[in-house]
């Protein structure tokens, strides 16, 4: 941590800076230069909190020198993480494996046509939400513990492994039982009671980043994982809040290169919610593998024009077949290949 | 709802359109203009989902006329909402009654010299976190239940009632055993199992505007509250995410007209995360008054420069009640007044 | 423009609404509703101004339900541009021509070589500023029209056309003597002077989209062009203002498909300034490609770490050929081409 | 500045950094620690390019320690500095002069009326845009050189300083022959070429922060003005693009203690803009005087409903005669007073 003194800083400012930092267990450095003053603090874990010494008189800025995140950063593991979550279903390595399926779960024959349909075209995990945070109290819900129930119906018929997600610490007990990796949501990345209980579940996580989340605040609440002892975390770009209503969000896929230069954690692309929109998924899934990604999941429903939940950004079967033809080719041409067969 | 069709939109898609219309419930209305057509949708309470329709050939875009909230709104009850959470502290009305406290509750010492400088300037509420959401797993993450214990000292010691935080379903119902008002901190605004359960508890809610949330998004969650049957809610402004690091927060103080025009709760500002730096409190403090708010949340610490977060954004007695002087001069100038006396 | 009324407007709010509309030249159509009415503006061609009638009593929104801009659509032309800056040197087809070259013109061995290593890798055209806008005063402002003889040399030398950046109307006079296209910067999308002035001069121009501009923004500025007669018009994606700093901005790639939906004029990626980091550059020009776009300008320095501005974000001449034969292979997976030969 | 090495920095990546800080003529200080080294850059003024060092093997990051700007500085110069733009019309001190008039001058009668309405509430300047930088080709553009000329009528007949728009270096040339004070919007504030401009002429200049800009791109672009030897440069908040559309954009009103602590400059605040509905205006203005604004800049039209442009967001002469009651009243309530008489 670098402490710079505003070009009128006194000595005595400097020196209640240095004692400051002596109090709080660390050594001072004070590096005099031609405008002003720094002073070093030297012999942290990268995980100070400046509060303290931020405003004290004379200090013009502090400047964090080492990340907060320790256990996620790429400079602690330099290999990547490879998260296994079913067998020959991994995230982190040459495959691109792609999870496909609905948003809601709404019916029997609704999730096992998706998962044949998925399985058909060469994805290699089944997604559908059982639980669904909206932003309307007045919105289809999901249908709880029943979706949980027809998901692992899907899986029996298709072998598929699920992902789907929790929205609450009671909700993601119950979804351990019957999903193979456990979906965080953008809403809820900074939930820090789920992010914990996750993490003390131990199954692997998608976790999506917020809508206003800096790569960092991405990583550290992954960091949250990780310190409960669940190394087994995959990181989901899923589009920003944005200006712009021409699209839902604004797809931030230079997350992915900045992402594996930070972390050796895998990173998978949503551009079912990234773009919002069924006629940009394809062209920002091709962008999303020529960008490095380690996964990708796509919205795919039976009938996308009678779903209860984000239709307009589902692909119909046929269109999600085209799609994944497109992404082996793409895949292909960065030395990387769409796992499962078609 | 209007949906606007495409220029080159033909007869055919205007009439699938129509029937889309129809099989979901409502009534179509078409509008044929010189340009091109547009199609009404009648009979709808203004919380339609569009993505059946939104991809429908030939549809250019879909426009919603009404919001999707309701009870929430203006519209339906034009009279102020007055949310009372203690005798004599209501927020809604004329008063405008201040909370404050630290960040953090971290010694039965620290949290009742807060609490009496807190009164001692005007203060009406004690705010102070048990429960700390914390972006990094290594920051201080709060006392818990022994920090609720030393909020209801320091109430029994001053008599001013609590507002605290609650960061998951179970620690909502502790909470609301000790606090008078639950506040739910902007990383938890769309956690919805949250919202509900405190829609449940029937206490005063506190909810924070999350760092991307729009107004809408804001008053959608307050519906999730009030869709429980718990209308005390008060919504509370704290700053929105930036791309200026100069200070912490970008503070949206048109949140507090724009709330008013919109719907009946009453807005409180948290000018301490709204800025992030000590010496922006006051005038932004001063400048909320006169915007318009109906509370304010400050932070105040005996010795911010020794707390264990937020220090650089916490004013110290003085200072607090210095504030409290020039805002009672701003209230006066604007027909408020601060409530309490100092 | 549709006119939505408060649920408590009266009849008389309504007939107010209708005889402003009248007297502005259209025709009012009222639709009544259950909960409310709205008006429909009818006769226009997309481009009212709404203030006479936002404001009027018991009117809750004003609806603009076609675009304000025309000649740029694609409703209007369905057919791509095809702009053409040099023989061989087209955008809008099935080839994807690279500008290459440094940010700034420094000398005549600098901006020489930088040619003869972007046409033996393959570029097609050669980028360089002679006039350079910059943050701060005391930064490298360019060579000025020395700059520009500078370009025209180094055409002369590898036959490659030039692009180069022109920032007031006096400039674009002088860089269109030189220059075979003339780009202009983010900051100047909305500068209507020399919007107007590139318009009369009739060559072809590459815009930036600005660093906050909606795609509607930067389609009514490329209609500014168009409306002087010009209609030879390049679009580039360069990322926009974003809140978090591991990258200098956000790369929109969405805004590729957005733009070829909504216009029929070609757009360019710039990864260079899209990401500001060199080893970024290849992914994302990767894909931009993938999401198909139109053609690509990279920044390429003979010696990167000398570079007077933007070197960090500068590929040198062998990571330049690594990229465009990624480029290539990534291309024919998506059906296109990279123009040139290598 | 301050470079800071990867964790797996070599020796030799270090020492090629420090010859890299000799090359550029500064002397390089290293600061070995526990997990990493940093190396100092000494003796440089604030304004080093980092584009050199940022891309070296081993680099983690560059951290600048001083600001880019100098002039415009209160580091620099601790002493408010006065813009007075007519005899009694000065900016920076106690006074809160509010700037008054249309958005556009339509007639003749139009900005007389304006100015009569303006000084009759106690404005001490007139506003009235000749040249209009307006989003469409088919908006409005302005009355131009004849706008000047009534606005110089409206100037004889009432006494009021001019302040209006330059969106070009020749039109700056010809306001400067009729206003007071030279506007430049928000779409120019990086246009550098009429910094310059601007900055030769000499006479007072309104600079309107852009709508991306942080406060350092703010002052810097003002430094282009200070460095051509003008110091008469008055700043202004005019709101930022946001998310959220419940307003024309996102007012943010922390940017006056912000600008107050990091320069000298006086700031004034544009609620007009910096909300876009006439309904929000006034508790705006009166938030903006709250916060310590050193003036105000109104849009006031004599028939709001029947104006060319902004009508939406501009006070009748009614509204406006309020308003200025109650900013009085505020100004009051923080020791500062809004100047002329009413």
């Amino acid at each position: 941590m670098l402490v710079v003194m505003s070009h009128t800083a006194t000595q005595a400012d400097v020196e209640r800076v240095c004692s400051t930092i002596t109090a709080m267990g660390y050594t001072p450095a004070p590096m005099p230069g031609a405008q002003r003053t720094a002073v070093g603090l030297v012999g942290n874990d990268g995980r100070v909190d400046d509060s303290l010494i931020a405003e004290l008189p004379g200090v013009s800025r502090v400047i964090h020198v080492s990340n907060p995140y320790k256990q996620v950063s790429r400079e602690w593991r330099p290999e990547n993480t490879i998260v296994t979550i079913a067998p020959g279903v991994s995230f982190g390595g040459t495959d691109i494996p792609v999870i496909a399926g609905p948003c809601s779960v709404e019916s029997e024959k609704q999730i096992v046509a998706s998962a044949h349909a998925a399985k058909a075209a060469g994805a290699t995990a089944l997604r559908g939400g059982a639980f669904k945070p909206r932003s309307s109290p007045y919105s289809f819900q999901g249908m709880g513990k029943k979706g949980l129930e027809l998901l692992a119906l899907a899986k029996r018929e298709t072998g598929l492994p699920i992902v789907t997600e929790a929205m609450d610490d009671s909700g993601a007990y119950m979804v351990a039982e019957y999903a193979d990796c456990i979906q965080l949501g953008a809403r809820n990345m900074q939930n820090y009671s789920l992010l914990k209980t996750v993490g003390k579940i131990g199954k692997p996580v998608l976790l999506k980043r917020g809508m206003a989340a800096t790569i960092q605040d991405l990583l550290l609440s992954a960091e949250y994982i990780l310190a409960e002892g669940n190394p087994h975390v995959i990181l989901c770009e899923r589009g920003l809040r944005s200006f712009d209503s021409t699209s839902r969000n604004l797809f931030d896929l230079t997350a992915i290169p900045v992402v594996h230069q930070l972390s050796h954690l895998p990173i998978v692309a949503d551009p079912s919610h990234g773009t919002g929109r069924r006629d940009k998924v394809m062209p920002m899934a091709r962008a999303a593998v020529a960008a490095g990604c380690d996964g990708l999941i796509i919205e795919v429903h039976p009938q996308p024009d009678q779903a209860k939940s984000d239709g307009a950004q589902s692909l119909n079967p046929d269109q999600f077949a085209e799609c994944m033809q497109q992404l082996r080719r793409v895949a292909d041409a960065v030395d990387r290949s769409i796992a499962g067969v078609a």
